[in-house]
């Protein structure tokens, strides 16, 4: 029966060799060449390299990682190494680990314990289960996408080798008290369970293998030849320009955008009002379950995202704060998003909000979010097209893997109509400590109102998915805003809790 | 019996109040002078302000914080709030989570939970533990003259009431089902235990109040008078320079130097030397030690510190890898200190050191380190006298706290003699892959080889400690340094795993 992918294995498994004069000279080479291509991308600075080290175990590995960081400069490269995940990784989405250890652009970094690991795994099991395989390849293809879109060149090496040159080289290492501590138990099951694992490694390529982040087959049986292929591997790498996923270079507007007349924010009514007297009722109504509810049992396994998006002055700090004033300050964090800093501009672009997501029990409530990519950064053309084209996608994979991972994701559209805007920069105007809130930026944005609206009513068409739908809270009145986004926050997490 | 500090309780224990009409018009000229305190040092960026809340349970802590959001640019303001440590965070020092946190210069931050909530409980029991107190005494003092000395304003408010208002609160509050969650449990303890608690606070206030950062008592019987003593406290705080510890302005060098004919670095035995056979046989014997040490289910918890200082081309990197190559990838980090980032120089100097600490069972290799601000910036004048002066006990204190915390702390200083530094240089200039490794930058170092031999004289004087020692290496045979730095590592590990 044929094996989908295992013939790539042939050749590695007929384990070549060279011999030591042969590659004396080569490495010499290679080392110097190495080290130069290194320099150059520091320079330039515009990607980062990720070098993804799997492969059998016992095929050499770690001495791999070794040598690289002797071959190259090692101070600028960062060995992210990964084992079984800790208690606490395992509270967030099955990548949150390595999004948040993403090397700045320039750098190059080896992972070793690779997102690979748990498909490889389950592929290896006796009986793989489908969905999860299938949900592992998703993630992982969609993820390695979204970072070569986005200034992450990626470089997956497997490390391959027969049968019987891995038992000879367990037995070889192990023989010597010097070098048995370099065999780890589990290099000793790769012979006996051979033929599983080389099926579920041709499986695996299969499934993963893509033009923007190919696999690469080391032959391993032979140490310098291993080192040497990886070191060409590197080198080719580290000399190309990295390729986008080809739907990156200039992906069409999706096409579900609705009609113009019956466009999302023309939907809205935006007449709805609250007395004083409804408001207080209602707000200590809704504050008080909200307040019941976070310090129950229940919510502490849950994960909550907030995300407050709406035109300036249309509310969003006075409402996330009758929100947070429910809260007990240890049980959620409040992250106002503005212009990225040094660190996350040499990162891809959700990185910075990889690094916010909540843990069971708490809440992320972000003012303005990653959907700035499609808003201001759309408008004021801050992103390319491609970019941010490319981004509504992005965004429905992003929150798919936090609402698989169990996080309640809610997003809010504080909704207002362009006089209401006015009035209330006139009132910020005249406020002695409101005049902070206004500045010539926001009359500059007023100008751009359209291209806002528009930018807006796409999102909605674009993003709004079962998984994350968007509220969109008429808020000419400030008191119906606030007693609806509470309420729709309380309904939801009700509705997960009593699931 | 007199209560230490407690009559600094006295006024608030009187429960003043102020009228609704007085309160109106000094709460709209405070918040709009907060404001514009809040944006001026924003624009200056020179230091960030952290506001201790702590206080008696049910004194209103909570709400003021909401307060401050409120009449402040809550988008400004980090709210930092802590419950009782995480498993993860008792691997780590006390202080560990609060250095992680800090915010950036220009920014202001509340600390709700702080350094203080350990100490508090300690003084609070019956029988509080004399050592444990002098313990945690001494590292906040340490920890609060650090922060101020290095661009952090730290203002501490104690917020407190009598028993009979406090009371009242509590009953007030709990009456109403829409308010009801606003009281915790714990707030209904504090009237049974009053006294007890107000003696705590006396002792703690007395214990730990300073000019560079002060307690202000506030008065929490009444909502209003609450907010407006915070909002003029934090008001005061934004528009005063922050203060430093008397002692940070210009601190003489601590008088413990040796005379020049005996400095460490003079006595170093230049000459030693291990055969290439030697040296196969000792690397292979203690690597192999190493190797099954950090594989042992003793060393699971414990964590290490390794630092690597020493003149250029002393041997630094290839040292390390000698190390890092007998690790599994998942049980170290290499962490390579250059010049700070925009982040980094936002922050207290020891910030990104704190950061990079190992938890139980991880090693933390430094390739330069904190140590570089008594080295190269003494030398290149990149910090002030003042600055360097005072972190031979900043780094001091730093050493010992992770020593306390259970960090085996090992300094490594690689010596070489100047004529071997001049041959290792030309080497690197005609090696096709060391040439990387030599800058024009070197070349400048090294005219001020002596400045850098006396500046590391002093260090070796002011910072070997019996909790941090240094370890001075021959390395002008670099075979013999790599075993040797392997040689002690093995030793020491063997002895705190042993004892």
């Amino acid at each position: 029966m044929a094996v989908p992918g295992a013939d790539r294995l042939a050749e590695a498994e007929s384990d070549p060799q060279i011999a030591k004069d042969d590659a004396k000279p080569l490495i010499a080479d290679l080392r110097s060449k190495l080290l130069k291509a290194q320099y150059a991308r520091l320079a330039k600075a515009d990607c980062s390299l990720l070098i993804v080290v799997a492969g059998l175990d016992g095929a050499g590995k770690g001495a791999t990682v070794n040598l690289i960081n002797e071959w190259m400069d090692a101070r600028h490269i960062d060995t992210m190494a990964f084992g079984r995940p800790t208690d606490h990784e395992r509270k967030f989405p099955f990548l949150w680990r390595y999004w948040r250890e993403l090397p700045a652009k320039g750098r190059s970094a080896i992972v070793f314990g690779s997102w690979y690991a748990p498909l490889f795994q389950e592929l290896a099991r006796k009986n793989p289960c489908r969905s999860e395989v299938e949900r592992l390849t998703s993630e992982i293809r969609d993820f390695e996408a979204m970072l070569t879109g986005d200034g992450v060149q990626i470089l997956k090496l497997w490390y391959h080798l027969s049968r019987e040159a891995q038992q000879a080289r367990c037995e070889r290492l192990s023989a010597d008290p010097d070098t048995a501590w370099m065999v780890q138990p589990e290099d000793h099951e790769v012979a006996r369970n051979f033929k599983r694992l080389r099926k579920a490694a041709g499986t695996m390529l299969e499934l993963t293998e893509s033009g923007h982040a190919p696999w690469h087959i080391i032959p391993s049986a032979d140490d310098r030849l291993r080192g040497i292929r990886t070191g060409e591997a590197i080198l080719t790498a580290l000399r190309t320009a990295p390729r986008p996923p080809a739907a990156a270079d200039a992906p069409a507007l999706p096409d579900k955008r609705t009609e113009a007349g019956a466009r999302r924010l023309a939907r809205v009514d935006y007449s709805i009002r609250l007395s004083e007297n409804e408001y207080d009722d209602q707000l200590a109504h809704w504050r008080s379950r909200l307040a019941q509810q976070v310090r129950s049992k229940a919510f502490q396994k849950l994960p909550v995202v907030l995300v407050f998006e709406g035109h300036d002055a249309a509310g969003k700090g006075s409402t996330i704060r009758r929100i947070t004033h429910t809260l007990d300050a240890r049980q959620y964090r409040a992250v106002p998003i503005s212009a990225p800093t040094e660190d996350e501009r040499a990162r891809p672009y959700l990185w910075r909000f990889w690094r916010e997501l909540p843990p069971p029990g708490r809440i992320t409530i972000f003012d303005r979010s990653w959907y700035g990519r499609v808003l201001v950064e759309r408008v004021e053309k801050l992103a390319r097209p491609a970019q941010w084209r490319r981004a509504y996608d992005e965004i429905n994979q992003f929150e798919r893997q936090l609402s698989n991972s169990g996080i309640l994701v809610l997003k809010f559209w504080l909704a207002i109509t362009k006089d209401v805007q006015l009035e209330r920069f006139h009132d910020r105007e005249r406020s002695a400590f409101k005049s902070f809130k206004i500045t010539p930026e926001d009359w500059r944005n007023r100008e751009k109102w359209p291209a806002y609206t528009a930018a807006a009513n796409d999102m909605f068409d674009l993003t709004h998915t079962s998984y994350a739908p968007w509220h969109v809270i008429s808020s000419n009145d400030k008191r119906h805003a606030r007693v609806a986004v509470i309420e729709r926050i309380v309904t939801a997490i009700d509705r997960r809790l009593t699931r």
